[in-house]
């Protein structure tokens, strides 16, 4: 089995080596990441500008590839050609971060398992629930619980166009509850305007607030992390809102 | 009622002052858009850097701001409070492409839609079906469109959390054979690696290849377009592939 790994923090990101560690109990791993943190960078496609790959090496001391392009275009690059061999499966992080409710759209680590989707192939995106503020993370457990994860969707597939967005609590190995598969929940973002003057008394806008929190429900990503759950929500490419088609149709009867 | 107008093509694109002025017959208009083109660049949310908003004049010479973040972003600025007033509507457009399929992922035009879902208020993206390579396009009656279904947007109100993409064939007022509401349908992309080698021999990389079509399918919004509908299909931020939740509970049972 061949499995490229990616994040959107960086190609030097300690969640990357710790997840490529691991991946490589699986089979062949290719790197292929930013040069840069993209966080909170969407799907993005460059489409207006050439892109660079460059060989690096891990802080291990294996070789990777880099690019300038954003997560998505890693994969893309990857899965056009850059990568000779075929991939089999693209998981992307650790971010340090959870990736929960409406952030799955804003996620450069999310996105770049979205574009493995829409090329046919598999894609888990790996996030560590770490707390504000908490530094020095152990990406260890979430490492060994991912590897867990990629294994029985490399042993049982996943169903077409579905990708898999892991969510994993700043735990060690012993310590968490379980697994559960969970939907999407509610993400509560604090963003808030703050805005400065420069030295020339000119206004720029932070977008700051606090940090986002969730709607604590039971069988949602938020609640299973909560719960000290790792949380699996399996994650769809088709948007339609289908609940609300009826309604829609009644306006132009 | 206030709507605001953005896109993801900048502040001067034609589409966009079509936009706003069909919109002002509905009500109040502010428009805040890039000063930029973000096409294919996805949900951000810049937080790395502070944003900078300047009032220009649009091409009929009436008032907008304009800010260095994303279509995103500008929404965000603008509904944090950048924008005192509260609004009511955020119509997002006109792109001059398409946005079908998975470009809804993709797409600065969607994403701006998407933003004001998640901050609660309603938000509609519109995109013209142009041909590739159709220069001069005639934004007017994409943009009349736009703003009958505002008005029933603004009238009847959209279920929480969803928005709407419109797309629109290139058409005149009197060819469009209705409005039809459909599901995301499949983009069949082919995109392809074209690698290059710069003045001193080292590679890069565009991502190339062919205009992407789509599967053309009856209630999609692909299949509406090569009919010569409006299409109408309504997105929620729930991307929870509900139909594979009880597959994967099988997996660790």
């Amino acid at each position: 089995m061949h499995i490229l790994v990616t994040n959107d923090d960086g190609v030097q990101a300690p969640g990357l080596l710790a997840l490529a560690q691991e991946m490589r109990k699986l089979g062949k791993v290719t790197v292929m990441a930013p040069d840069r943190n993209w966080s909170a960078s969407g799907h993005v496609k460059t489409m207006d500008r050439p892109l660079r790959v460059r060989e690096v090496k891990l802080g291990d001391g294996t070789p990777a590839l880099t690019s300038d392009g954003a997560p998505s275009d890693c994969v893309a690059l990857a899965l056009l050609g850059v990568v000779k061999e075929k991939v089999d499966l693209v998981v992307s992080g650790i971010n340090p971060n959870a990736n929960i409710g409406h952030d799955v759209t804003y996620s450069g680590t999310v996105t770049a398992a979205m574009e493995a989707a829409i090329a046919g192939v598999m894609g888990i995106a790996v996030s560590l629930d770490s707390k504000p503020g908490q530094s020095e993370l152990d990406y260890g457990p979430a490492a060994r619980a991912a590897a867990k994860i990629a294994a029985r969707a490399l042993a049982d597939g996943l169903p077409e166009g579905v990708l898999l967005n892991v969510n994993i609590p700043s735990l060690g190995d012993d310590e968490f509850k379980g697994i559960q598969v969970t939907r999407q929940g509610l993400r509560v973002y604090r963003d808030a305007l703050d805005e400065r003057r420069d030295p020339r008394g000119r206004p720029y806008y932070w977008i700051g607030g606090e940090f986002p929190t969730g709607v604590n429900e039971a069988g949602t990503d938020f609640g299973a992390l909560q719960g000290g759950y790792i949380s699996i929500t399996p994650l769809q490419l088709d948007l339609t809102a289908m609940g609300a088609l009826e309604k829609l149709k009644n306006w132009w009867k």
